[in-house]
């Protein structure tokens, strides 16, 4: 695993492989299975999450008792409440394997001791939020501009590999959908 | 001016007044009117924004032809199309002054050697960013879980100020009314 995070690491800053052993102990490696909670509702979002392998989501529970994913995370990404993990207050969010995964964990104390003691780490989590906060702007003119027909059609073409491997019902409750609604819609496309 | 910037970064970083008088030269001050663009659809969007005094707003044309406004920027707030800006492929968005403001503008070569130069910066503007896509997260929460009516009782009770300064029209843009049914919205909640 940690040759792939290396391999990350290198895609935007410059590191060598001494300064990444000195690195990798900052971090947990945990295992956690299909289903399974990482955070729930009510908690203090204590950690960052970076999926080495699997897929993550993020889902808050709507008036209608019913889970809305608001985000994925597949290889490569990371997954926080950001805000919850920065203000240390309670999340409104759950995080959730969607696939039995193996996450790479940093808890807020060890995140602030690494980017001082390694303040080149600090370029690559600028790099990390600057692209995560781009995808949202974009996100949130699409929330205002796209039918929820349209936002799926983007979504297929765009990430095409994405809709195949997540499970429809949770594809449908990231558009807004029910999963009935979702299957009309792919009927119609393939008829 | 320069003082209201120092005293923003000393938020972020801690930086003597000898350092900051390197930094300084990066940028250029802008003044604007108000209802001027900074930024068009089509442009590539090749710089980033704060503003020192003043109000901007972002926005795009919807399908329907009317402005849609997604974001504004008050004092100490950066704003940039950062998929733009990142990628230099062309805007999908205006960038506009809201008020007669005084705006802090720095072009992406000069930010990455500014970076270069003063390491510490990224550590500001990873802070920059870990907070907007922090806000983002939220935001992309309300849009799903509120109603129009609710996102803005929600924008009255947790920024007033915000709801007194920037004219009605462009809160009704921001919130995805019209004009009137803001009005009416008003009027109910004053009867």
């Amino acid at each position: 695993m940690s040759q792939a995070f290396y391999n990350h690491l290198e895609n935007f800053i410059k590191i060598n492989e001494i300064e990444f052993a000195s690195i990798l102990p900052f971090f947990k490696i945990v295992k956690v299975r299909k289903k399974e909670n990482l955070l729930k509702e009510g908690q203090i979002c204590k950690t960052n999450f970076f999926v080495l392998n699997g897929c993550l989501r993020m889902f808050f529970i709507n008036n209608k008792g019913i889970e809305q994913t608001t985000e994925f995370a597949i290889e490569n990404w990371w997954m926080t409440d950001t805000i919850s993990y920065e203000r240390e207050t309670p999340t409104a969010f759950y995080i959730q394997a969607v696939e039995d995964s193996e996450i790479l964990v940093i808890d807020k104390h060890s995140q602030e001791k690494l980017l001082t003691e390694f303040p080149k780490i600090e370029r690559y989590f600028r790099f990390i939020y600057q692209r995560a906060y781009a995808a949202s702007q974009m996100r949130i003119k699409y929330l205002y501009d796209f039918t929820k027909e349209e936002f799926y059609d983007h979504l297929c073409e765009n990430h095409p590999e994405f809709v195949q491997r997540v499970p429809q019902y949770l594809i449908a409750s990231f558009l807004g959908f029910t999963p009935e609604y979702l299957s009309e819609i792919r009927n119609k496309r393939r008829s």
